[in-house]
């Protein structure tokens, strides 16, 4: 852990050259490295794939929690079952890698590298349900996903190997209980996104740009320091398009047999991209306690011949780590205290503890907060405790900071018209939900309409007044441009 | 979890047709289903996969505490990375899936989809490794990984999307650096496979056999109840050749650049498939405690208007959850107790609490083991001590029942000329080491020699009289037909 680098204070302003910002702080902080060379493949970091991690444990519990099984798919789909179902061969076909043999061989039929897993989860699907029994089947997988993008890759959001793609397929006897379990979803992503404190848009994707082989999907939208938009992910009703493509059928209690009704719904690795550039500042990066590696790290000021204040600092270690609590003593003689605090801050470290002479002669820590809270001195029989409260208010810090990062992203107008194109940040408008007033819309602003607007965390005002199209508009659109 | 099937008492006797055995319990044990169109690709159930994570977290312990780091490279290596180390190129050629395209482009560059990682990481390690202070670098990955096997595929054991490789990879300044951690990471194997009670035979492969692009290896070789040998991990002293090939060098303390010397070493999900081969019976899966996805089901016996036993049973079925014990409660009505006696018998669960009026009345439950010992009755406020030391020693019927597997799998001989071409079981006998020696115990034996013996938990004679080719031997030799 205790890189030695010669490193320069981290001092970058991500709102004005976010692109360098995030990119610095992926290599500063060892989250990702982008030198490999193949184009949208990063390598994951020890420390970065330990946040990670962290944050699929939350997913993980949250799906375990709600009768998710997880299961594992093979990879490698074969050409007759991708392409099964007419519009996702439309949708994804150009975008799937495609393996036709090993450097010696070539096979009789092509492997297709799964860019999401519908097609071959649901051919075991056929095999698996046959009666009223067999439903729901809630199913989830962690996986590495392929997408041979054609947008501009960045890393973490926009790769070509999703490496934490966190897929969950449902199976219904009926057309409510996929309703009911889109709204599951949807309240999963909701805890999901609100325990890593980022704030979000939840929009319906107009039917023009839904996920291909689906009936309708919402996407969870946040906006980048850049203003540009971020889908952190999608929940989708599937309807029976693919149940028909699989012939997936069950044997009701009617004794009639029926297609069931599907969903699906996908997280990625984006998550922590998200967390990366909403909550990082100007000092590096800043790790929601519930996620962060370390979430506190300790620094002894101690000359080399005070291995009193080294001991007295370990003790307190092992007594966190006993406690469950992600610590990590900083005794590296090489730097500075100093050094350390920019360092440690950097890594986005939420909490510091500082142990000098003063503390061990009184039995106490002085604690220093992320957030730039004034430091506090307390009883070590009052750490834990207070460690406890300290992230509880560095959540709201947080929190409260990512709603406002989002409102100063995001310009809601029943103008759209005034604010001209290229301007930055999503634009929220009346819309009455039409095509046509979409393309104007998508005209004026020089962006693409993400979709009605179901939740938002800025409150909106009440409609009035006619959209661009000179229509009465019943509902509120999001408009931007997306990574 | 509680699947209703209409389930035959599964009794079935994996010696005497082990390919049935093993293909019967994957299927009504719900591990894996084979009935994915792609040969070699296999779909993990949800009951198998939790059996594997279980499996995983032990390694993943094991690695951490020694001071691996978790990483992740990326799945798919450009051919000209791929192609820097000639043996390896030359092992792993003609094995490895190559993707050249998408269904509409052509790259300009093939992708080999790897095979196991140290080209992609040590394309990597060159950029980082720069002096003394970036040693030793030790690092793990958990990654699905390709090989286009042309041997018969056995699902779990030989397979052609291997999901759960965990391969570790290491460098160092010296050549004695490398031989420690050699041993470090034969000690971390010994553990993972001491702790789920499977015993091996540690070889040193013979120099024509060794790893692709390494300097030796050492491989763990359990014995299968049709007598082929399974090579349950392998351990690899790479030497200086991926370090030239990929120009690995470091400014050491004496400013003279050097090249690193590199090892690694990895275990994947046949671990579980040696589990479920060596620790099953003729009632089915017996799985360790230690991995059990459910260490204790509760099975109620009442009627339908015996709420009272249920209430009882669910109240211990809580208290043990809470107390950290995997339980599950099969109160399914549709089901006679016997049944489910069977049926959780057939999925290996080492401990089953039986719950009725008696028990109820007496504040006391039954426990029945899986190694078939007596029942016995004890209070509930014992309950949770008492399976702890009946898990103690069902490891212990577990581990004496697999050495005795072992030793009806392996034939101890000086005199292999006499006992004849394709007898069933592993064979051990003096050896010289040489080539000529081996080849003709190959041809005696019709089988492969598998290595110089190392270690092993079967005690051997002394070594005495002469070998087949009429020299003293100096050490055993493991023969074999393998997985």
């Amino acid at each position: 852990m205790g890189e030695i680098l010669s490193l320069e204070r981290f001092r970058l302003d991500k709102y004005s050259d976010f692109p360098k910002w995030y990119h610095e702080i992926l290599k500063h902080a060892k989250i990702v490295d982008t030198r490999y060379p193949v184009k949208g493949m990063n390598v994951w970091m020890p420390y970065g794939l330990k946040a990670l991690r962290m944050i699929q444990k939350i997913m993980i519990n949250l799906l375990e929690e709600t009768g998710h099984e997880e299961a594992y798919f093979p990879t490698m789909i074969p050409e007759s079952v991708f392409s099964k179902e007419k519009d996702f061969l439309q949708g994804f076909g150009g975008e799937t890698f495609v393996v036709e043999g090993t450097m010696t061989k070539k096979f009789n039929e092509k492997l297709f590298v799964r860019p999401t897993s519908e097609t071959v989860m649901y051919y075991m699907w056929n095999i698996w349900i046959k009666g009223r029994k067999d439903l729901p089947l809630k199913m989830y997988q962690i996986v590495n996903v392929f997408r041979y993008e054609t947008k501009m890759t960045h890393p973490i959001l926009r790769v070509r190997e999703i490496m934490s793609f966190i897929e969950a397929h449902t199976a219904h006897a009926t057309s409510e209980e996929a309703e009911k379990q889109i709204n599951e979803a949807l309240n999963i992503y909701k805890k999901f996104f609100d325990s890593l404190l980022l704030p979000y848009f939840i929009v319906k994707t107009p039917p023009w740009d839904t996920f291909a082989g689906a009936e309708y999907n919402y996407d969870f939208i946040t906006a980048m320091p850049d203003g540009k938009g971020l889908e952190l992910g999608s929940v989708i009703n599937l309807g029976q398009k693919f149940a028909r493509a699989f012939d997936i059928k069950f044997m009701d209690s009617d004794g009639k047999t029926k297609y069931v009704y599907q969903t699906c719904y996908g997280v990625s690795e984006r998550t922590l991209g998200a967390v990366i550039a909403i909550h990082g500042d100007k000092k590096g990066l800043f790790l929601p306690p519930i996620i962060a590696p370390i979430q506190v790290v300790i620094v002894p000021i101690a000359r080399r011949d005070e291995q009193d204040i080294i001991e007295y600092a370990r003790g307190i270690s092992e007594k966190l780590s006993e406690a469950g609590i992600r610590t990590y003593l900083d005794d590296d003689p090489e730097h500075t205290p100093g050094w350390k605090y920019y360092f440690w801050e950097m890594k986005g470290v939420p909490t510091r503890i500082e142990i000098g002479r003063r503390e061990l002669n009184n039995n106490t820590v002085t604690i220093a907060r992320r957030d730039g809270a004034k430091k506090i001195t307390v009883n070590i029989n009052e750490l834990i405790d207070k460690l406890r409260i300290i992230w509880t208010e560095i959540n709201d810090y947080l929190r409260n900071k990512a709603i406002e990062h989002l409102k100063k992203m995001t310009i809601i107008t029943d103008k759209p018209e005034e604010i001209g194109k290229g301007v930055k940040g999503l634009i929220i408008t009346p819309w009455d939900g039409t095509k046509e007033c979409a393309e104007e819309l998508e005209e004026i602003t020089g962006k693409q309409v993400l979709g009605e607007i179901i939740e938002s965390p800025i409150k909106l005002p009440s409609l009035q007044g006619k959209t661009i199209c000179n229509r009465k508009p019943d509902r509120y659109v999001l408009i931007g441009t997306t990574y």
